[in-house]
Order: C-alpha cells, then structure tokens, then sequence
C-alpha cells in the first residue's frame, strides 16, 4: 500500500469507526485494525483512499512509521489488557498508545506506569459525544505520559469539538489517570442533569392534558441563554418524534426502566472514597435503580395510597420548573467539579477546573452555555467550591425560590424527585454555618464513647451522658 | 494458674473488655491478652479471680484446652490479618477463632477461606450496643464456618441481649462474611435513623425560644409504643444534660461537624456495587460530609441568601414532625433489608431476614419496636420489600401526610433536610408504576444509540431520534 499512515486504530465499533473518519475528514492517513473483517470493510468503503485496513494489530502496527501513534478503542476492562498484552510484544520505546475508551481511571493509573517498562508512552483519554460526537467533533480529556502530548497534540485537537471561542475541546489534563476520572465524573453530572430533566417532565406530566408537543415547545424555549445545552436540545427533539407502530409520540411507549453502563456508580464510588459530598449525583444512579425494578413497583403501586393523584391542580408555574433545574443542574457541577478537585489533590494531578470547565462547552453530553462562567469563575482557585463564585451564587439564589417550590409542591403531590429535592439538602446544608451534627455527635459520643469537640474551646472531650454527665478532656 | 479457661479474648480495648466482663459474670472464665499491659491489669482487677491476664496471645493460647476458642477484638483492617498470621502458627485443627470487629465482609469472606487450610474454624461476628452493650448485652450477629456454632452457641447466646421474648439477639446468620455485612448495614441504617432525628431537631429548633428541655420533652415523648427505640432514648437523655464550663446544656456546646468510621460509606458502596438502590443511607453519609466542611460552609454562609429564616413561623406541628421521623426510619430499613437480601443472593448466604430482625431488637443502636413486627412481615419471604408487608404499608401511608408536610415546609424554610426528603422520594418513586425514565431511556437511546425497549412490545430497538426518526428493531 506503502502510503504513510499517521494514526493507527485498533477496535473499529461505532466509535473507533467514527474517531478515524473524523481524522481522514481532517486529512489525516488512518490505518484501522479490527477481528471482525465487516467493520473493516465497512470503515475502508467509508473512509475511502486515506482509510487503509488491517486484520490485526500486529499488522497495523508494522506498517506504521515510529513514533507511532495508536488510538485503541475497545471496551473498557480486561479486553484493554489484552489488547495491551499484544500490543506491547511489536510497539516500541517512544511509540504511543492512547486508551480513547470509558476505562476506570484506577485502571488507567496502573497502565500509565506498566507501560513505562516498555518505554512506551500511555495516554488514557476521555471522550464524550456519542457517535455523532466522534465522527464531528467530541471533547476529549486525555492524561498520562506527558511527553506523548506533544506527538499527539495537532491530531487530536483537529479532531476535536471547539468551544464558542475556537479553541479546540481537548487539552492536557495531567498525569496518571486523570482523564478518565474526569471523563466518569463528566458522566456523573450527565446522570443528574437527566434525571432533573426527567423530574421535571414528571411534575409537567402531571398537569391533565399535557401533551409532547407542549412539552417540545416548553423544553425548546428553555435552551436559550445560560441554559441552552445539548440535553436541553435533544428533549425537544425527542418529544416530537411519532411512534411507527401507533398513533401518537414514541416516547409515549418507551419503556421507563433505565439501563447504565457504570460511570456514574464509579463516580458515587470515588466520592464515597474520597469522602467529597455529591449526594445529588449519587440520587441519580439509585433514581435509574428504582426505575428498573419493575416488579417491586408495580406491587408496591397495587398496595399503596395512589400517589401521584392524577386530579390534583399542580400550582407550580413554569419558570419555577426551569428555575429549579437551572440550579440543580448548577449543584451538580459543583459537586462534580468538587470532586475532580478532591481526586487531583489526593492523586497529584493538578488538573485545572478552569481547563476542565473549557473541554466541556462543546463536543460533549453535558455542554451547557454556563460552562463559560465556569472556566472563568475557576480560575488559579482550582480548589474552591463552584458556588463561592460571584456569578453563580447570584444565579443559584435567585433561582432558589423556584427550586424550593417545586420540592415543594412535588413532596405534597407524591411525585418523587431525587434529585431536585436532594440538590435543594445539599444547598441548605453546605450553607449552613450551623447545623444539627452537634446532636449527632453527642449521640456518637454517648453510645460509643467515640468523643466531641466543643465550638467554644479547643480539645477532644467525652461525657458519660447516659449516666452522670461527668466530662473528661481527652487530649 | 491451672484453672479451665473457657474463652480467650485477645485484645483488650473497650470493646474486648467489656465483652470479656460480660463473658465472666456469665460464669465463665476468660483468658485476656493485650501487648498493653495496662489493659490487661485493669481487666485482671476487675474480672477477679475468673479473669486470667496474658502478654501475648500465644502464652493465652498454651493456657486453654482444646478446642480453643478464641474472641479477636482488635481494630478492623490490616491489624487483624497481622494477629491471625500469629495465632496461625499456635492454633490447632478444631480450634475456634472469632473476629468481633468492624471488619469489612469481603475481609472476612477471605479469612474464613484462608482458616480451612489451617484446619481453625473461622467465625466474623458483628457486635453491636457500644461499650455499654458490651458489657451488659449486645446483638451478636455470627457467621462464618457453622461447624463453630455448636461449640460456641451457648456462650455467645449468655452474653447477648435478650429480645422481648427473652431469646437471646445472638443466632447464626449464615456463611461467609455475612455476619459483618449484616452488622455493616445495621451501622448504615444508624446512620440514617441518627441523621433523620437531627434533621427533625433542626427543623424543632427553628422555632423561636425552643430550650433543650423542651427538645427533651418531645423527643422523650414520641420514645413511645411502636417507635420506642434507644436512639430517641438517648436523645432525650443528651438534651438534658448540663455545660460543665458554662450555663446551658451541653449539647449547644458540641461542635456541629461528625466524623464516621466508614461501616456507613461501606454500606453505600455496597448498595452501589450491588444495584441496590439505598439512596437515604448515601445521604446519610454524605450530609456527615458536608457537616465536616467547616471551611467552606462559612465561607457560603457569608454570601449566600440567608436561610434558614430564622424569624420565620414554621408552621409545621410536631405530629407531623413526628409522622416524618417514622416513615423515614422505616424507610431506611426497607432499603436495608433490601440490601441484606440482595447480597445473600449475590452470595448465596441465605440470610433469613426474620431472624436478622430478631438479633436487632434488643442490645443494638437501632433497636426499635417495631423490629418485632419487622420480624413477623419478613416470615418465610427473605426477597420481599418491608414496605409490600401489610403493617408496615397501612403505617407508613398514614405518616405520609406528614412527612410531606415536612418535607414542604423545610423546602420552603431553607433547612437541609437529606435524609427526610430522600425517604419521601425513594417511596415516590418506588410506588409509581409509571417513571419519567422513557425519556431518559430515549435520551441514552438519541446520544448514545444505547437502544430502549417498549412498554407495548418485545425487543430492542433503536431510533434516529435526532435525524430522519427512524426506527429499527436490533433483537
């Protein structure tokens, strides 16, 4: 074939397949390797002269100049190590590999350092966007060898998505694993911000008479200004596609048990961890949870005073609704923003929120117009707390009276809303200088003498509260 | 010394003390072992002339006639591998060992294991009551090799508490580690049930001029028929104890940040790793989290709108009060009990969840009347949800109202109330038999062409939601 291949990749599922095109749209010579000889074909008809396919990536990898650059796409866990496994008996020092798919950044921690024996340079790379993303323009989160970015910096950023300035959606984020935790805590985010768009459709629902098309129209005039968003967009549109096996729309027959692939439970995991507070985050993976026991539902519902009462007047307005989501989908930022913060001070990562903040405005599931605020609200503060800032704890509070009626009004209707009420706790309680843990710790301290301190002086006391109130000062 | 030691107890500690003292006014004679000698003459003074003193455990293990039979009570984690490898090298084929520490179930899972091949029987017991209960009755909740039981059956049964039927809160869980994932999850329903009576006393202490006593008053009163427990017991008893430093009571003197052990963040993870949704015990822990960020909960007590108000009616009565603390706790051990059952099914423990009942009734931090009836709705249907069983379906729907008024009213109050909201939408949720969770299934489906199935046919199916809305079937 003897033409010069720029980028090799290995596994071409949607999106391998997708990533290399979008490279050829870039003018690069891809060389793509799979087991399966459809999905080579299928990426050689579709990528045309610059698309070059190979059976395996022993072969791929010969025919690639070194340094050679490797994407490896395949799914995240053991099938990473055996592909590495192989991999490492034919690369070279100074050649590199890049891990594009959703691995667990542990994993990608442990591949950062076994690849250094072979002088290999390993990047675990985050990559968000779904199929439409990886063929037009995904945010990328890559981390690990830092010499390897030099090589590979061009060739991703002109694959990437670029935010409203035209900065490319991909940058450096640091090393070890970094970019994978921060592409899981993205996906954390992304559960809470559909799980508040999901409870807000509940409460709409309840209204007699709702139909798509209101709710189309309603979700389509909220994407506009700070909140215009990908999800946001793509509410709508679903909202007005017809069912093709019946009158009315399809998202009417859609059955309501939610599936996940695991990023948003290792991003509670790490939190649990690492003992950041993302309870919001956290209600979002145990919301899908609830919906997928179906069983236990319908039985409870048999059993149970009906709730929601279909007859009831809602009395909410919509601009609370959209109030209300504005500021959980905020508190879900700040809590994941916290989190990366958390993990790259306990990983030495340093990763930069306000870098973070930029990959995200575009390419990726969660962009939303206000990421721009977060960039500029993160600024050299990389460990301050998102609603410290000026801009958003200005936009939060104004938005809270919605918020704090549409808990509200959903608590006395029986329409459960995990996320909205656990992201109005979490505001109420972060903003607390004073909360009720004094009880709690006395409680501790009374039936397991694990001790309190007091606010008033320094020092760690017990008390023999159940019996003589008698205090000693510990330490 | 030549007298019959019945027990070994190696470690010394509050918790290993006071178990060996309980163990002698039993009748038996116990043989202590600390490095610390402290501990071990303190033991001597006070277990008199039936307590034996060691410097090491393996003087203790010369000491005692075959079977051995040997309590561990030393911190959970590496420390407990650490005295295994030297009681291993003693230790005799028959001989009985017992961790009764917070030790993770994987931990012991492994350990139990590990002991076959020296021929010991392994045995983890979770222990419950703190230093008090201890000493006086704990609940006792044993697992591991069941050929142990016979041997140490009676002796663990003399010094347990005893239910209101007088059968001791000590009976045989099942194999593995269960044991200590039944005591980790009764820690992670504490952590919710301490969690919701604060938020309770954080919403009472809104009202203008409430005093402690008056907190004493109330929480004594509601100690009462079906929600008569230790925690509100104890509760009562904090508020009226006295400042040593100052005049007030003391409880307003206790810094307001708590501090965790980690059995509750086990919990949660557990919940996690199994699919279990338990998303008031992850509030649970993570509302301690956010009461121990001092710092920034000061600095966004500075520039936040102020909540709560603190001049603001509250309008709530503290039936409903009361209705919310309830419908909360039971909720807490729904999901719990729910966890217990999956777990012995991904196991294979077969834990009888009447019977985990039964041990918590007496003896234990959570011990609360209604565990009796829990016992009774759990009969011979380990997989069931508490909340399908008649009793606790007709009593939880009648403190509902309550709660959601409680929940309202914090809503619109500006007090931080995870745990009580989290409660009311898990039973939202869990009794709906329609979820807004079709659009988020559409939502997976449009971005990630993750497929859905219908509510109205087989298969799965995939939709160009964003494109030309058309539809294919995969399967």
């Amino acid at each position: 074939m003897g033409k010069k291949i720029d980028f090799g990749v290995v596994g071409l599922g949607v999106m391998g397949r997708s990533l290399a095109l979008n490279m050829i749209d870039r003018g690069l010579v891809v060389g793509g390797a799979d087991l399966t000889t459809d999905l080579v074909d299928a990426f050689v008809n579709e990528g045309g002269e610059s698309a070059l396919g190979f059976r395996t990536a022993h072969d791929l990898i010969s025919a690639i100049e070194r340094p050679r650059k490797l994407l490896m796409m395949v799914p995240a866990g053991p099938a990473v190590d055996s592909v590495l496994d192989d991999l490492y008996k034919v690369l070279e020092p100074g050649d590199v590999v890049i891990d594009g798919g959703n691995s667990k950044y542990q994993d990608t921690q442990r591949r950062v350092e076994a690849a250094e024996q072979f002088g290999v340079l390993y990047v675990g790379a985050g990559v968000s966007g779904g199929e439409e993303g990886a063929r037009h323009g995904p945010s990328i989160m890559p981390s690990g060898s830092e010499i390897a970015w030099d090589l590979i910096k061009s060739n991703l950023q002109s694959i990437a998505a670029r935010g409203p300035d035209g900065q490319p959606c991909c940058d450096w984020l640091g090393g070890g694993g970094c970019g994978h935790a921060v592409k899981t805590i993205h996906n954390g985010i992304e559960y809470a911000f559909m799980q508040a768009i999901c409870e807000i459709y509940a409460i709409l629902n309840m209204h007699p008479g709702t139909t798509p098309d209101q709710l189309a129209d309603l979700f389509g005039a909220w994407n506009t200004g700070h909140m215009k968003c990908f999800l946001l967009e793509i509410t709508e549109q679903i909202f007005r596609v017809n069912d093709p096996f019946q009158d009315g729309k399809l998202v009417n027959s859609v059955l309501d048990e939610a599936k996940q692939k695991g990023t948003g439970k290792w991003t509670a995991e790490m939190a649990l961890d690492l003992g950041v507070p993302c309870p919001t985050l956290a209600e979002a993976v145990f919301a899908r949870g609830v919906s997928s026991r179906r069983s236990i539902r319908d039985q409870l519902a048999e059993v149970s005073a009906k709730y929601p009462n279909p007859d009831q007047d809602l009395n909410i307005e919509s601009d609370d609704l959209k109030d209300a989501l504005f500021a959980s989908v905020v508190i879900a930022f700040a809590q994941g923003l916290d989190l990366i913060s958390s993990a790259s001070a306990e990983h030495g990562w340093e990763v930069r929120l306000d870098r973070v903040a930029k990959l995200w405005r575009a390419g990726c599931i969660i962009r939303i117009d206000f990421l721009d605020q977060i960039s500029q609200a993160m600024q050299g503060i990389g460990s301050s707390h998102l609603l410290l800032d000026p801009w958003f704890s200005k936009h939060v509070a104004a938005a809270l009276p919605g918020l704090r009626r549409t808990v509200s009004v959903a608590a006395q209707s029986g329409i459960g809303i995990p996320v909205l009420s656990s992201a109005l706790s979490y505001y109420d309680t972060i903003h607390a200088s004073r909360l009720p843990h004094n009880l709690l710790q006395a409680q501790r301290d009374a039936f397991g003498a694990h001790s309190y301190r007091r606010n008033d002086r320094e020092g760690d006391f017990h008390t023999d509260w159940l019996g003589d109130g008698s205090t000693s000062k510990l330490k």
